[in-house]
Formats: structure tokens, sequence, C-alpha cells
């Protein structure tokens, strides 16, 4: 049974932190717009995509506030405009921001936003955050200083359904039907899609990716704010600004087709990207990868670009049958170590 | 401090039915040959490296025990040569084969031998064992009967250090010197190589890599038969012969590739490869890649080959330190589905 889906990777270029809030907005409208003129049904924008990427400066409280959403975004006056256009349009979307909690507590925040709902169904805060709490004492180095900006996310890898993104979904009265009749029903592969959110470096993290489709996550998304110039982000070996741009880019790639194909899922990932500031370079390479492992549609700018593709949720059935078929193939028992242990413990010296 | 070591993935070509096990042997010894030649220090050789892959068939339990070692590799008149001729040479190798034990029950074998030490260090039984029990239906379809042949390895992933394979590495004895001396000493990624084991199908699962590098594993090294024709072995959507050989390797080369980097581990492959018994295409390619997920050095043929680099085990610590640091950015709380739970629980229907 085929489970048709047309999807869309919103890509967003340059935004500088003088950027006025409402022209980023209009930006995302006009993607937006795009994709209903595509017939597009889900449409992800980046990670932390109103703003500039903040954690590359070193900022006063007061500064700070200025990048945090701090009020539901349905209801916010930033972020409103861009659900209400969503619901009229009956385009889900997948929205990145800044979230400070009414505790005081940064996250590095997304939603999935149902347009047949006009509710939020699943917000995921991002769990894996890279960079460093102090900044480098090199003056040169560019920060990353998400670790003291945004605590790890505390809601976990949560997959769901979005119900109305796919044709003819099984629902639960058919299987209440089924049982009173007394015939079996296989669901599986067949209900409402079902979804997972990642951010950014979470991408890296093969657990994160596990825990979404031992949930029988069809379909991954992230959004990303990725350094071109990764090596001296992270005050590693210097590299020229091409080939660092081309191993940031080639290892985001690497991570994305991997865990589609180790995870049999469809994978959408977007880009913040492009030169912000003048001078601080972010990857684009926003692509839609299949469960396959195959790129099927990919950025081609550096700017703002809608990256389409129509794809189909039962293409994940092969994998997850066969090769991937969790239940037959995975044995638990040696797993043990990846739960209950966060850090490194070397065998014994000789 | 640089930690450099020279090795080799011993690819093996085809390999019939009706091979005599002494012509098997003579090729791994004039492979080995070639390594000492070229100053190797470790070489690893494929899964089941002595006989065709007999998993293809439905065997007689008399047919089958021709494929299976009974005894001590290092005292079996099969495999002993080998050894010897390893010991002689002041080569470390990774040898797979079939192993019956006394209780009668078949494992996917693969044993680490130290030439220094001249005995075994380490053995590992494949956990994720590929195929069914039982053979398809189609006559037509290429069977993968491991299920049928092994049991699913009991011996978990155990990393473990392999005494001299490293010039100058840190010791036991100057560890109790600085602590002697109240002197701090900084081990990690300093004593000798710390090395982990996988076999074939091992490859896809995150897991397996992720227990292996939580106790530090910089070199990861595996052997493997992988069908040419995977799409007709399992049963799947036929494929044109050349299509299903290039995925195969796609495949393949992108979970040692993404691994390698996620787990900032080099990593060796080694294929039984070409065409078997006239008519089973195995899937060449072995590759050494590095911790950053590049292919280093890999097979030119589909035949016998050595495949050599000079790696350096501290090339990993970038990785080990800085993205991937474990320790920092783990985040275990989120991972339990992962050890406790086997196969997929979807979210209810709604």
């Amino acid at each position: 049974m085929s489970r048709p889906l047309r999807i869309a990777a919103a890509q967003i270029g340059a935004i500088d932190p003088t950027t006025p809030r409402p022209a980023v907005i209009s930006r995302l409208l006009a993607l937006l717009d795009s994709a209903a003129s595509q017939s597009i049904r889900l449409v992800i924008f980046p990670e932390i995509a109103l703003t500039t990427f903040f954690p590359r400066y070193l900022l006063s409280p007061a500064e700070l506030d200025a990048y945090f959403e701090t009020s539901d975004p349905l209801i916010s006056p930033n972020t409103a405009p861009i659900f209400r256009s969503a619901h009229e349009k009956g385009i889900d979307i997948v929205l990145g921001y800044a979230e400070r909690d009414d505790q005081g507590r940064g996250w590095n925040t997304c939603v999935y936003y149902s347009a047949s709902q006009d509710k939020v169904l699943s917000k995921y805060r991002k769990v894996h955050l890279p960079g460093t709490v102090e900044p480098f004492a090199d003056p040169d180095a560019i920060n990353q200083l998400e670790k003291r900006y945004f605590t790890p996310g505390d809601l976990g890898f949560r997959a769901f359904r979005a119900p109305g993104l796919v044709e003819g979904a099984v629902k639960k009265g058919d299987l209440q039907k089924a049982l009173v009749e007394g015939r079996e029903l296989q669901t599986e592969g067949k209900g409402d899609a079902i979804l997972g959110m990642l951010i950014c470096n979470d991408r890296r993290w093969p657990e994160a990716w596990r825990v979404l489709t031992l949930q029988g996550a069809e379909l991954i998304v992230f959004g990303y704010n990725t350094g071109a110039n990764m090596g001296h982000l992270w005050g590693s070996k210097p590299m020229p600004k091409e080939e660092a741009e081309r191993e940031a880019l080639f290892h985001s790639r690497l991570v994305q087709q991997a865990n589609s194909y180790q995870n049999a899922c469809w994978s959408v990932s977007a880009a913040r990207c492009g030169m912000d500031d003048g001078k601080y370079e972010l990857i684009a390479g926003s692509a839609i990868v299949s469960p396959e492992g195959h790129v099927v549609a990919e950025a081609k700018t550096k700017g703002d670009e809608l990256v389409v593709a129509e794809i189909d949720l039962a293409d994940c059935r092969q994998g997850k049958e066969k090769t991937f078929d969790y239940k037959r193939h995975r044995r638990i028992e040696h797993y043990g170590l990846i739960a209950s242990q966060t850090g490194v413990v070397e065998p014994e010296l000789l």
C-alpha cells in the first residue's frame, strides 16, 4: 500500500544580529506561499529559524533576551503569523526557535504544528547540546555557547502520529471494528504517519535516531546551524576554509544518509545557512534522504530555498521488515552499556 | 603524541564448495608473506575465511560439519599454519571461521591473535545474525541460513588492548610509578592500542560500535561476506544485477564511514568476495576508514588483495575529545529504550 506525502525542507539563508524579526518572518511566509503553490503537506524550518545563530556570541542576559521566545508560539506576536499561514494553507510545519520557559530556563526547541488540528502536536527540546559553557580563551576562535545558554532537553525522543498527513491511514476505529468482526488487521506502518524530531547536533548521535525508530518513526526531521569552519569553531586543527566547509558538509550528509538507512526511515534536514554578520559562514546542504540512504532532493543554493520531494512512507517497510527488523535481529542483552554508562571506561593498562 | 600503526585488510576472492581447505590456507599464507614484506603489524582476514560462504546452502548435518572448526585454532591442522606464520613474522592477525563448540553449537567466530604473546587475546562471536532459520520457498531465491546454523554470539562486544602494536605505549608500571611520585599521568588514548571486533552484518548496527567505543576502542575491525545481489537474497524488490551490486557496496561503505566518524575510531573491513560456485557473487570493497569517516585505502580488485595503510591512532583524539566526547555530551537518561526494548512499539492509532 503506497503512502505518498509531499514534503519540503525550508532552507533559510543569512540572518544578521541586526535583522529585524519581522523581516525574517516574511521570508518564512514567502517559503510557505511557495510550498502551498506546490501542494506541499509538511514543511520543515531550521533550528533557531527566527534569528541569527546567537550562541556564537558572548551576550549579557539583557542582550540574550532579544533572541528568545517566551510565550506559546501559537499566540506570540513573533511566531503566530507563521502558524496562521500554515493553518490557512493546510500545511503542517516544524519550527525551531529559542525558548525561555517561565522558570527562566533556555531551551533549543522545535514544535510540530498540525494544520488540520490547529495545534502543536509535539514539542522537542534539543538533547545533545554541543559546544562549551565558557567562551574560548583564543579571541579569534568562534564560540559555540549552547551549553551556556540552553538546558539539555528534558522531553526525550518521542515519536508521534501526525493525523491527516497520509491518505487512507488505518484508524483506531478500523482496529476496533476488525476486533469485533474477528478479523486480524495488520496495522504496522499503515496508520497515520509516525514522525520524530531532532535538532542539529542530535543527528550525529545514533542513539537519538534509534530511540525514535524503536517507536516506529518513518520520518525523522531536523534543522541545523552548522559552521562551515568547524575546525576553527572547535579549536581543532586549522584547515583551509574551502576544505573545512567541504568537511562539514560531508559529515552532515554522511550521518543523515547512514542513520536513515540504519533506521529504515525517511529524513528531512533544513539548514540555516549562508554568511551571517559578514563573517560567520554556515553550511547549506538541506536534504531529503530515503530509507535506503539515498539523497532524493537537496539544496542548490546557500540561501532561502524550498527543497521538495514526493516521498512514499511505504518505502520504509523493506528495511523495517528485513535487514532492520529489530524484533528478529536486535540483541539488547549486549547493549547495556549504551544506556548505563555516559563516558568512556577504557580496559586497564597492561 | 603520534601512535603510528601499519595495518592491512586481507581480502580473499572466490572460494568454491569444492575448494580444498589447504588451497585456501596457502592463499592466506601468501597474503601474510606480502604483509611481512611491507612491514605490516596487523592483518585482518575476512569472516568465514577458510571456506565458501556455506549459509547460502541448505545442508545436512554431515555436510555442514565439513565447514566448521572444532578445536583450538592454534593447534587445529586447518588453522595452525596461519598462526605459526603470523608468529614467525611478528604480525598480529584477526581470523574469521565457523566454530563448533563441544556442546555442538555453531558460532560465526573470529579471534585476535597476538604474535608477540603467541596467544589468542580475544574471541568474538557474531551477535547480529542475518537471514532466516528456514530456507525461502522460492527455489530461485538465494538463502541466507545464518540463523539456522549459528547461535547469536554470547560474548558481547568487548574491547581489548593489543600489547606491542604501537610503540611507546603507557604501561601499568608507568602509572604506578607516577602515583608513587605524586605525578598525574594522562593515560587516555596513550596505552596499548584498544581494539574491537565485529563480523559482517554487525557493522550495520550502531549499537555494536557504540558499546565498543564506550570502552575506548580506537580501531574496530571486521570481515564480511555480502551478496552482490542482496535484493534477491532477501526476497526483496528485484533489481538489475549491476544496480544491486552498487547498492550493496554503497550500504557497506556508508555504514563503515558513518560509524567510524560517529565513534571517532579507525576501522578496517576485509571482504570475502568474488564469484563463488560459478554463480554467487559477493561484493569486494575492503577498506580502511579514518575517525573522520574518510576512506584512506580500499580494494582495487574482486580477488585476493592486501589493502594497506599506515594509520595514526592519535587521530582519534580530536573526535573523542571534542564532538564525540561522550562524557560531556551523551544523555543516557534518554537512551533507555535501546537496551530495554528489542522490537518496535508504535504509538497508538488515533
